[in-house]
């Protein structure tokens, strides 16, 4: 999607949403329901659209339609930062956007989206399932009739698209840079200044030099978007976002009426959803990387170690103090979090950074 | 797991093998049918006879019984090496092992296990999903009367269990190291002799002395097999399998005579299967390193750089070698591996990678 179709979408889309309420209720017979999934993604969006679609599909065809789920864009129903509000009270039974949007109902919330120098995806998808974050997550969504599901993960970001490149740490004193929640704070610490503009707004922001620098999703939604045009600098690596996880919401109660059968056709699908939003963003931003590179000249430059070291520095100052800030079941989650990451990370060293360091080494290989 | 009694199991589950003949036929009745998974696997083997426990049963649950999958680990219905005979030939309808295995029928199938300086977990489900991969397996899979599924991943391997550490590139000449496969070919052509004992095999032949090093399947299994007790050191990474991908080969016959939406339910139960597999690994391997650090004063050494790039040099060459050794749909697969591995490698230089180094630099952070 270009950039220009991408906005026109997102405008239709916001305007729409004053007419949600001629929105049909779920029809339910015979044991048949009609589930509405929410989403805080424009249409199609490549990756977060296709995602949230491919899912309902498949929840649809594996239940033979006895769960028919109907997807709405950003903006159609309700808009695209109150899908979690949607499913908890009920108007829509599904809702698919991130966890840390939800920060402002529980700051724990944040474990379960990612957090900067954090777990990356095959890590954050081994603590959720085998080393106690999913029912610990499950216990955080309860609080809210809730039901919580990793469907997704953009890969390990990009740290932003710059207008100058960044040299040292001194660059980044003053520098104006849309980085919103936790990577926001991180850059603070580093005298920044940081901005949380909607994705439809960061380009002009960008080419009226209202900002200096953006992240956003990667590379395939930020080459539609056209950043490259205003600045382009991509600087890496992504330490603020080392593999955010996107979520659906469910409705307690709703899940809960359900069958068995169908409630581990959603689990299941949920699952495989997560891995396939991964190979999607992972084949598309590697072919608009190489795109970018070939077509559009931009340069991908990786932060001096100075900012990186400085960047680590802040993130585990940031964590240090989010903790204090946590009620007795978020420091479990915390603490968690945390723990895996230490584990995961060591054994990661030694299995897939040491590999991905020794294919990058300079030998004779096809291509 | 411990070594006793993974041999024991092995052992029973061999010796039943002539016991095949007894098993009841597949029952079907009302639209219901029994299918047999046969597996390369002991029963209960973390990770791999998990995982195929664990898919039959997700897929016995979502389709309420009507397709009921019951599980037999290596040797109680076919050897373990002859699972894709088996479903091939309909005495399985499902077969849960390697496409590595199965090698000898064709020799691009090499390309959905995995090669050496080859694509990692992420990448290569990426190139199946997005890139074209998987309707090239289904294309070569065809011709056997069967489909094929990545259900399954071990994660980025260890390259070895080694009574002496390797310290340059001569070490290498001269020694006797289990690793099969194309493993196996790249370090021959660094002097060594490359053995392919089974699993159960590859305790004694260390202690013995009748070989100097083994690889298997990782931390997890290999520290249930004892390994570090007759060779304590780890050296790593393993460039032989950076992401080694599990199969499971579908009877075409019987999958193409199930209504689409039990056929759904297969193909989504597959890849939930696969990612839930590595984050199992993922989990049980970080553990076992610990384990094996901090208890067994195991020691992890990384190869030297000479000794990584002359494995790199020995892989391309041996790569480049295969391609000649391939039918017209052999090199189709070939090429498509190859174009996808750079494509996709680039950008995990600056996303993946960039990040792990991050993280791993020094700065205080809570753990």
């Amino acid at each position: 999607m270009n950039r220009r179709k991408f906005l026109a979408t997102t405008a239709v889309a916001t305007a729409s949403a004053a007419a949600a309420s001629a929105f049909p209720k779920p029809a339910i017979s015979q044991g048949r329901v009609q589930w509405r999934m929410v989403t805080a993604w424009p249409k199609g969006l490549p990756g977060l659209g296709t995602g949230a679609e491919n899912l309902a599909k498949r929840i649809t065809e594996m239940t033979e339609g006895k769960i028919s789920v109907k997807v709405f864009a950003g903006g159609e129903l309700v808009p695209p930062n109150q899908c979690f509000d949607a499913v908890q009270s009920g108007t829509a039974e599904m809702g698919h956007d991130i966890a840390g949007f939800n920060m402002g109902k529980h700051r724990a919330f944040a474990y379960f989206f990612g957090v900067p120098f954090g777990m990356t995806y095959a890590e954050h998808i081994s603590w959720l399932h085998y080393g106690g974050g999913q029912a610990l997550w499950n216990e955080l969504s309860a609080q809210f009739g809730v039901r919580s599901y990793a469907v997704g993960n953009i890969g390990s970001n990009i740290f932003g698209w710059f207008r100058k490149p960044i040299t040292s740490l001194s660059d980044m004193q003053g520098l104006k840079m849309r980085m919103p929640g936790l990577g926001g704070d991180v850059i603070r610490k580093l005298g920044a200044q940081a901005l949380s503009l909607p994705g439809g707004e960061i380009y002009t922001a960008l080419q009226t030099g209202t900002i200096d620098a953006a992240e956003f999703t990667g590379p395939a939604n930020d080459l539609a978007l056209g950043f490259y045009q205003a600045a382009p600098f991509v600087m890496y690596p992504g330490i603020h976002e080392p593999g955010p996880v996107q979520e659906v919401v469910v409705n307690k109660a709703k899940y809960d009426a359900l069958e068995p059968t169908l409630q581990k056709i959603v689990d299941v699908a949920c699952q495989a959803a997560h891995e396939d939003m991964m190979a999607e963003y992972k084949w598309i931003n590697s072919q608009a990387s190489k795109t970018m590179v070939e077509k559009h000249g931009v340069k991908f430059l990786r932060l001096p170690d100075e900012v990186i070291a400085g960047l680590g520095k802040a993130s585990g100052e940031v964590l240090t103090a989010e903790r204090d800030k946590l009620d007795a079941l978020g420091k479990k989650i915390w603490d968690s979090y945390v723990a895996a990451r230490s584990q995961l990370k060591s054994h990661t060293e030694v299995s897939e950074m040491a590999f991905y360091q020794a294919r990058a080494m300079d030998y004779p290989f096809p291509s």
